[in-house]
């Protein structure tokens, strides 16, 4: 499986009153994570997949965090952000967060596939990942036969 | 021109190391305000408006803010905002924060109302402001011939 | 055990291009939730409470989530928050999101109690929940001689 | 003076349900600017300066942006951030977004030096910029005997 790793400084207007992070503000670094996660593996920003691939985006509908140490303003960390299981229309995504080699956060999460409900426009549904797309998550070699199955979606 | 007044208490998570609100949270507050303002005036929330009136929203285009006091973690303060001047395609909207009866912000805003270009609708322009909405933003007594006006988008 | 409820319509800046909320968004407001929790139960605020007790917080060292319907801009929700157990040093806390009378967020977080290490002001360290604290936010009916106990910290 | 470039991709969780940028995160961004160009000014991250020379910050007192071009998830977009006046206890720093060579927000802040009140130290007032983090603020070449005064601080 795919890894992507981010390394940031912990800003100012991320810490709360106590000077460590506001936690909910991981989540929001995870999100980008995942986003620079899927575009390593497939070589297109989120913008680029959602023109390319129709579909809505891959919300949250699990995610687990573990706040081990807490990390500071002015903290350089590093986000290690991997695939744990690409099923048929979900995604496991693991975010570990490290300051100076020790474990800080650790969570996992699980996202849907959806796309717009063709009936009404304004609603999701959950969709199968595209198989081109599932295989690149999973860092599979991509079979022979795949090549135009991959570009065609960018056409 | 109307006014609103929105209490509320400065909350941890606004709040940055040195324990006063991280300024940026700010506006986030002042978008939300205006979207009260407005709902102020025309009794319908912003998300009501938008399926009534076939409009994009009203990003900013300008702001002027001062930064008079500090305002901290567990602050009770009161937001008052008003239209300042309601023109043709723009609104200037007025926030100003106290805090035990002292001014700690004043901001002023000048919004555009946008609708979805006709030709592209992921691109917005610039459109005038319904009548009807313009006179309710104004606190005008709404003349004889307006209530269809107003009844209308709303049926 | 108590519980508080809040009241809220999902804001224009809560929400992401596919106008559902952005999920970190939830967290900030479940900071938020529990602060409220803790005055119900205490009749203080947090940042009385801080000055009152000598702690450095309550940050989160476990979460889990599941995010079972999305929310939409313009929603008005309700948050359910409750104590789920009260330990030595850490609290469980669940917040409940409920849409027109259907759950859509389930959370439980764990927090520890904290003091800042007398050694290093700037580091913080478990601590346990004081007693008549702990005893709030059971709902127990605080004992005969709890009173001055409640009241001394406040002085 | 001195002058900073940010590059960066505008993220899924800054925009809006329009899909544009919602503005308070402009001025989150700003802020992590301003900490930015100090350290291309000075060699030190804020935190490392926050510990080097005995100040609290510097929060904004005023600002003011125009918004003349929307930007859009998976917009990349370059900061330039520069001094435009460097104060006897106070900054001007201006902020210009650039997408695709066009310019997108120009927002000029000042910014107050302040020092914690050392008779109430969760109190901060107006403080004199240190005069060797001034000249550096402005570019001027560090006159021969400022070595020890730039450095004794960081001691």
């Amino acid at each position: 499986m795919l890894s992507n790793t981010r390394s940031l400084r912990i800003e100012w207007g991320d810490c709360d009153p106590a000077g460590i992070m506001f936690y909910p503000r991981y989540f929001a670094m995870f999100d980008h994570c995942t986003a620079m996660l899927i575009t390593a593996a497939t070589g297109m920003s989120k913008a680029e997949l959602m023109k390319a691939y129709d579909f809505a985006g891959y919300p949250l509908v699990n995610t687990q965090a573990k706040f081990i140490l807490p990390t500071r303003f002015g903290d350089d960390v590093d986000i290690v952000s991997r695939f744990e299981r690409v099923g048929r229309s979900s995604l496991d995504i693991r975010h570990q967060i490290s300051r100076h080699g020790r474990l800080a956060v650790d969570a996992l999460e699980t996202r849907a596939w959806v796309v717009c409900d063709p009936g009404d426009r304004s609603r999701i549904r959950s969709h199968p990942v595209p198989d081109d797309l599932a295989a690149l998550f999973r860092g599979e070699d991509v079979p022979q036969r795949a090549p135009e199955a991959v570009a065609a979606p960018t056409a």
